[in-house]
C-alpha cells in the first residue's frame, strides 16, 4: 500500500535561527511588524510503499534519523496518510 | 490575540526538484528503497498578533506573497492556530 509522509525538520528551540531572525527583521520593513519569532526549517514530502501504517511510520522514522535530520541541531515531526 | 502559523513552501509539482531527487537516490543506498518521490521545501513557523483569525490569515498570506515564497517556482500552504 502507498502512504504519503509530510515531514517537518526545524532548528531546535534552544538554538538561535539566524535565517529566521533575518526574516523577522524584514517583516518590519514590509509593514508586517505583527509577525514575530519566525523560524525556518525544511519540509519534506515523500511516498512510501509499506504493508501497514505502522511499518510506514517505522521506515520514515528511520529515514529521518539516518539521513534527513541532524539531531544535534534539529528536531523532526511527521504525519503519514494513505495516498 | 496571538496566533501561530505553520507554513509549507514547496517547489511546484511541475518542476524538477534536484535536491529531492538526490535524496531519493540516497534512500536506496540506505536500504530504504520503498521511499520514493522525495520533494524538499521549506517549513516556516511564526507568531502573529492579530485581532481575529481572519486578520492573521490575511497577514500571513501577505507575508508569503511578499517575502517568503517565490511564486514562480514555489507554492505555499499554511495553517493558523491560536497560540
Amino acid at each position: 500500500m502507498k502512504y504519503k509522509a509530510e515531514i517537518d525538520i526545524m532548528p531546535l528551540k534552544a538554538l538561535l535561527d539566524p535565517q529566521g531572525k533575518a526574516v523577522t527583521g524584514s517583516m518590519k520593513n514590509l509593514g508586517l511588524a505583527e509577525i514575530q519569532n519566525v523560524r525556518i526549517g525544511k519540509h519534506i514530502s515523500l511516498e512510501i510503499d509499506a504493508a501497514s501504517k505502522e511499518e510506514a511510520n517505522k521506515k520514515v522514522d528511520e529515514a529521518c534519523k539516518k539521513l534527513l535530520c541532524n539531531q544535534i541541531m534539529e528536531f523532526y515531526e511527521f504525519r503519514i496518510s494513505e495516498n
